[in-house]
């Protein structure tokens, strides 16, 4: 920090992303990475896109991949709007909906870049304590507030909430709007897309980072009402009008396109998970029941920062976060077969 | 605009990029994108990055690219920063070192993306008028305020200022940020960044998208003191953690590497310019003594927005901006040697 420094900046705390390390040597189930490659369909179409073309601007509107969404998800081109990441979409999402002296309202554990950006767009915010079993308090979401923005499975957790009780907060306040962070809901969850009709305030952000294993490639987008939508155009217009590459967003039509392949690689994730989680059970530890493609998990008698850092020296990374509530308790992606036989025995020791 | 748009959202103009037509049919005159391919080693770097590690997050500090861009300039890494072009990189710029309250300056005609920032970011600011050559007014920008922003070459005009003029203006008042958005810059203007070293206040901005011909890759970056480049991350971190996607980044970098093939684009896209330049005033045209991969220009019988409608029916698009001062100009990118000479014979039928 320096004089340098807009006031807005003083004390703003920046996410942390989890580790990238830049050699190939650990087991990466730190950052909820797909441990399958993504669709060869999709990198046919990122090399075959790789031309003299990229000396032209990218579509703006991304057309063809909002066209390849608005297919998956049986909604109109208007009522998706994609961006550099569901991490900008989510940022766009906060100056296009909330109002700095309109507190809204998220879980008091949850994605750890929600009072990030609430923080750094000058929105206020209350959280909500999820309950003893990290369930959502669906009743105290109901209150009226200047939004909602809840993740569906919610991170790190990996617990789900039904589409009803998504539905009783939708309803309860029809004047704000409801974000539900979908970045997981491919391994399990119920999609809140079918509702975007019936609520005009309902908007559901997803990516392709996970279930479509291109956590290297940036694109996540939103479905809701066209006039959510616009308000994010307004926003991405007002920002940058270009955020998603040439060859990224042909990639990414085609990913979504891929629909055989992106289930196939769903159901092995969530049918590793499952297992994973019976082994774990097994060695006496508390496993929040998951829908996403990572477990959190906490032992009986070992502390999960001393497991932290057992498992790095092993030369495999999962999340910990210094948060209360949570600080015993680790998030594990799910990674292969092969990975996670590894980590069971690996943590299987450490806990005998 | 619906009942859920914020406050912020009403009134605010976004900023409306130039037509990207669908179909090929156009000479597109009117994006400034390079008419000459991305250095062949960079489309080859961007191929042969297109494989299964897209399923794994980028890196987010862009350690390969930034060390490239490090070795050409000859600054350390700490004093460079990316982002998902260089639109991006301004729009960071602004909450990283504009307060609300103090306004910061730029020309009433230049670069219409900055009122846009400044709107949504709800920095105040006042616009200084260029004279009547459209010359920048050095000694108004040198009075006291919350920060200053200038093109160089500036654009629409595409007209220089001198490295003097700009030191002149980052000494006047050291206690504010001066951004130099040099887009443009390698087509013939000086560059500021020589001077990071000695203006601890001076940020200079460039980008991928026209000297290094990659306009669809949405790269750009930002070079300073190191004290402003950690703004720059931390705004980036309260914003979106990944920005870059791991294709652009290594394709970027090599595209940085290339220095013969960026060195000789650049010299053939002046020698255009300055061979249409010639040719358009033999025609009554008044065109401005450019330093960027355009001409401003202007004719002495023929309206601007009349010819730019028979340009475009006549199958090229060039830039007419409704602006006053200007709406008696168009903006005309240099395209390839056949592109102008198309262009040159369609206006000189229209003007004759």
């Amino acid at each position: 920090m320096n004089k340098y420094w807009s006031r807005r900046l003083a004390g703003l705390v920046p996410y942390t992303p989890g580790e990238q390390p830049r050699d190939g040597v650990f087991i990466k189930l730190n950052t909820n990475e797909n441990p399958y490659p993504p669709s060869p369909r999709a990198i046919a179409a990122m090399k075959d896109s790789a031309d003299a073309d990229l000396r032209l601007y990218p579509d703006p509107t991304c057309r063809d991949l909002r066209a390849a969404l608005s297919d998956f998800y049986r909604v109109t081109p208007e009522e998706v709007f994609a961006g550099n990441g569901s991490d900008e979409v989510l940022a766009f999402a906060f100056p296009a909906f909330f109002d700095p002296a309109r507190p809204i309202l998220f879980a008091d554990i949850t994605y750890s870049f929600y009072p990030v950006y609430a923080n750094f767009f000058g929105i206020a915010y209350k959280t909500l304590p999820l309950d003893a079993g990290f369930g959502l308090p669906v009743d105290a979401f109901c209150q009226k507030s200047g939004g909602v923005l809840l993740a569906n499975p919610n991170a790190p957790t990996g617990k789900a909430v039904t589409l009803s009780d998504i539905e009783k907060i939708l309803a309860a306040d029809s004047e704000r709007v409801v974000i539900v962070d979908e970045a997981y809901v491919d391994f399990g969850a119920e999609s809140a897309v079918p509702l975007i009709r019936k609520y005009s305030n309902l908007l559901v952000v997803q990516t392709l980072s996970k279930s479509r294993a291109l956590a290297g490639l940036r694109v996540g987008y939103a479905l809701g009402d066209r006039g959510l939508i616009r308000a994010l155009e307004t926003v991405k217009n007002a920002f940058n009008s270009y955020t998603i590459d040439r060859t990224a967003q042909r990639c990414a039509a085609e990913a979504i396109r891929d629909t055989a392949y992106f289930c196939e690689i769903c159901e092995n994730v969530a049918k590793t998970r499952d297992k994973t989680a019976k082994r774990l059970k097994d060695m006496g530890f508390r496993v929040l029941d998951s829908k996403a493609n990572f477990l959190f998990i906490s032992h009986e008698r070992k502390h999960a920062k001393a497991l932290l850092r057992a498992l790095r020296a092993a030369g495999i990374l999962v999340r910990w976060f210094d948060h209360p509530r949570i600080d015993n308790f680790l998030r594990v992606t799910i990674g292969s077969p092969a990975e996670m036989d590894a980590f069971c025995e690996k943590i299987e020791a450490f806990v005998r």
